[in-house]
């Protein structure tokens, strides 16, 4: 089994990292291949780079040549799950949602911890359209940058925990989910601080789709996410995506 | 002042068509600039279709060289208007949801009528995300294509009007929100066959932006929408958006 | 285009100072008619004075005798506002709405910032009603008495401006609404101290009535808001506001 | 004890059937004394004479001049109650509250069955605010209006039962609530066609009342409900209620 | 009127002391007769627990060899309710229920105060479920364990007080509900402190279990709450209870 | 890896229809164990028998003597995972929440066809208490008892896609959930006949408990499901449940 893992930023480093993170998480057998947008910004941190992303995700998973059985896309709070799940006919999961559906099974209420203030609205109109919101606590931020989670690991720690301490005890959260793609590797430390389970989207992403595949399982065509119709597009791709073999 | 009316899809005609509306709506003294996207679909129907309208919003807005007051998104259900908000300091208007808070002021509860099934969900969601939903009776679909709307408009009325008529009957609605940019002009015909007022999106939205603009009042710069953090690009934005003045 | 501004306190200095704040909003060609109640209550702070208040200014607007195209009840968080759109052929704007509906333009969550602590569930209610609670933060009060509004106007700014600050930082709001028609004027000051968009109601009401006259839109008569059916009152309307012309 | 039961319009013979069905309901010792009010409307079928009730209801119980121990407020749907608990310190029993609460115990869904189709809007709101629609399965109309109910019993108990059958089978309501005080006596012959267990509002309330008295519960006075706070009116209260011992 | 009111707990002494709480608030003519638990837990304080405690009450009140006319089942937050709906023609009242539907009509919100932290959850999905949380403006944990409540009254007082008066000052709650069948006796020492009224569930679900007979209502029997269909039992009930008369 | 899968009737060829599911669906390595309570009814229909099974489902888990690393409790809308949670430290995986967590990755809405129509409710409510609601579109009943499934599978096929079909197209769902551990087989017709999606919800939670153990995730400890406190039982458990090893 082939599962596409696709960042949502350009910065390789960090599709490294979620490629290891997921292929830690895969079962025997199944092959993780990460994925960098074809375009986009090096970090995502509010709505135009969001915007900017799912759309650079679906022309970077349209461009792939071989063929696959699921698609994770790996980022915390982005736009475009709903477009990959039109284009595609095998299963599509987001992070976001992978790790809210997982910590419902691990405790009565769930928190997130994500990076900048900014993105918390984001996040909270995710859960609240894939309607995992009920049991959601909260979502607090770190006020770590994206990129300064891999610049200052140690501070990224710190600030976390603390984080996530506050959900457990202020806000009632039983279990926490790692509101970033690029805070894998991070959940081991945070569980040491907080004696809840922390979750962490990749990873979980990576069983999901495995397990939609082995269930014989994908998007339903009937609806929302039938196949687009034909239509005449004006400079769409942009040449970056159309020359991808 | 200087309001920018940006279609969502690439077909000229429609643009004018919703240039002529909200210029019909707008005060004296107002000039509408109705803008087509520089690049993306002949018709949006659709997640994939939609993500990338509002990319395309976007970086058409961006490119736009002179000075403006406000602008108005002139896209039934689609994505994009948080992305705006961040990259503009002038007011920002979604026509969905221009349409429904002003339906807020005539009736108990509202319906929206719009294309195709498909596009159902997608208009729900937008609505649910705005906090405008709680008076929303239904969204229902006339069955119609949205580049089918100009070509059959006899059809186009007669569907309309029916999904209208049983919105008001079967789910209670007191007013009908014409559920595409491309509706426009048919309200008064409908307005006949319902006895019930009817809002359509780009003219409630002309107005909603001029009065921000008379109140001095725009988006919040506190969070959400702060601007976008100084990032590097890749491969962004597509030549055909940069090359423009 | 004539609009009713009608006060709900028999306060005449305050009826002006509202009538002065609607005044600056309206268009060039907008008359303002600043009414005060026949009857009722020095001030409206509780639901007994909000009741009184509701059909107070409806048999006030029932009584005058020229005509006009819109009315705006500028009570915040008070009772009526369904009532003259029974009894009206033209708009009804509340300003609580309207400030609500405004808002929701201009940030992810907004704020009120009211008077007493005992008028915070009346407009709680009253958003919820309207469907417009959904990105409310939260309602804060001031602990102003609404006639030490013009009484106090430094402390009525401190006050105020500290509960629009905690609402800010401690609710995540990011547009601050003045729950009080006695407000008027002071969202200036609000605007510097928050550095958040400040809504004054009673000039979002005159631009949202008068965009409904303009669009040619008003109340749905076809159900909730049909004129009242024919019936006898016993003792009803008071001699004070029969004896109008 | 002495229970004040208040018809929300001035048509005598209705205070007089409610009258009766609270006398019916009530325990040995408790003195039930039915109030027609002192203006308003001959049936209140909508939001003005809906306010206007409020008002006289209010003013009619501060015209009482012996002492009494509760307040039942005999109208399905209508405003006041929130009022009637600032003024006085006895409990304060709505019978649209006091059915949806019995009805609760009874089974996992409710639905109202009430008069005209334009009442439907008043009553879910009242429900709606009170907290005790999640049960609600649907209020549904007659299509009699108020005083055709004792005009032709015969017609009203057919169409009531007829909805209430509708909202058995089709809304999966599992008992019924009678949705205006003028229905008093149809329980019976309802329960006969639905097999389900039918709420009286009118005699809910008195047993609520009763209760409330007993355990020594009223109104808390901490915040919303305090006390009116001393002020001056203008023309209020009218003649025909200052008049009163 | 015979009313059954049962312990969820075996220890007698709490069970003596619901039924001298029941006692006090029942009419003349009602005879409580308290029931311990055939089997089950010395106190109830999480799902394991509460779960058994609702099959012990429904195989106590089955074995229960006596006419009687309605059921209270004295656990906060308990399970169990329905089932003994099912089982039974007579009216059944959870006293969690009966607090909260009895609050309503005491303020604006309400909060419960109960024992230890972790039966917080318990208590808040028994009011979503039962259509009674909108009003819930928390449920808070004195920290005090069940069999705590008996040991140290005056801790126990001082504890659920102090978490009352955080209640109304910081969640606004204008209305307090013990949060345990074991502190019956504690209203009036609370209410002196926080001067708002305090509803203790038992006596509250005796005057409703008494309301609901005289008015002749009882369970609806039409689709959730139907009795059982006959069926096989494997090993069940347990000697304990088949044991008895 | 050990995953018990508990049946909730005593039906012993349920329990191997079950169990078969259940291994169908595991990954190589890991051992499914089929077990039937041990004591209850034959089939769970309605809220006393699912009280009982949730106590039986305990009790049979603590009388289980072997190691074993998450059970799955297999009853469609029935009590007592929560109690599981707490008594054991692996994880334990509901089906009904198994499979609507599953549905919501591949549509936008989705229903539940279950097997009589009294067992709606429970469904309903066990959904919304998980939250999982919010995208569920209906949980509809084919009117098939638990036990005619196995007596009549043709019917039971027959009745349960026709439900199934409805709910696609009257209640818009996408994807549609077996909401019966005895339809375990009849996904595949199913789907023939829709053209949707169908989940077993056995199935699912076997992929979902594989997945947490695999991710090293299990139950938080920290509030709601902590071991219960030791406690002095009386009277259980019951001698079948304590006679085992």
């Amino acid at each position: 089994m082939r599962i596409l893992v696709v960042n949502v930023n350009t910065t390789a480093s960090m599709t490294e990292g979620i490629g290891r993170q997921a292929a830690a998480a895969a079962s025997p057998g199944t092959e993780i291949v990460p994925l960098t947008p074809l375009f986009g910004a090096e970090s995502v941190e509010g709505n135009y780079e969001s915007y900017l992303a799912a759309v650079a995700v679906m022309e970077t998973v349209r461009a792939y040549s071989e063929p696959f059985d699921a698609v994770i896309q790996a980022g915390y709070g982005e736009h475009g799950r709903e477009g990959l799940q039109e284009l595609l006919d095998v299963p599509v999961v987001d992070i976001t949602e992978a790790a809210a559906s997982t910590a419902l099974f691990l405790g009565h209420k769930y928190s997130v911890v994500t990076t900048l203030d900014r993105t918390v609205p984001l996040i909270e109109d995710r859960l609240k359209l894939a309607g995992l919101s009920d049991r959601c606590a909260s979502v607090r931020a770190s006020g770590m940058a994206v990129l300064d989670l891999e610049r200052d690991p140690a501070a990224a720690l710190r600030t976390i925990a603390a984080a996530a301490e506050l959900a457990v005890t202020e806000d009632r959260a039983e279990v926490i989910c790692l509101g970033c793609g690029g805070m894998a590797g991070l959940a081991e430390e945070v569980v040491a601080r907080t004696a809840v389970p922390v979750v962490d989207g990749v990873a979980a992403a990576v069983t999901i789709a495995e397990s939609l595949v082995r269930l014989g399982l994908t998007t339903s065509k009937v609806r929302t996410f039938a196949a687009p119709r034909p239509k005449t597009f004006t400079n769409w791709p942009p040449r970056v995506a159309a020359a991808r073999p």
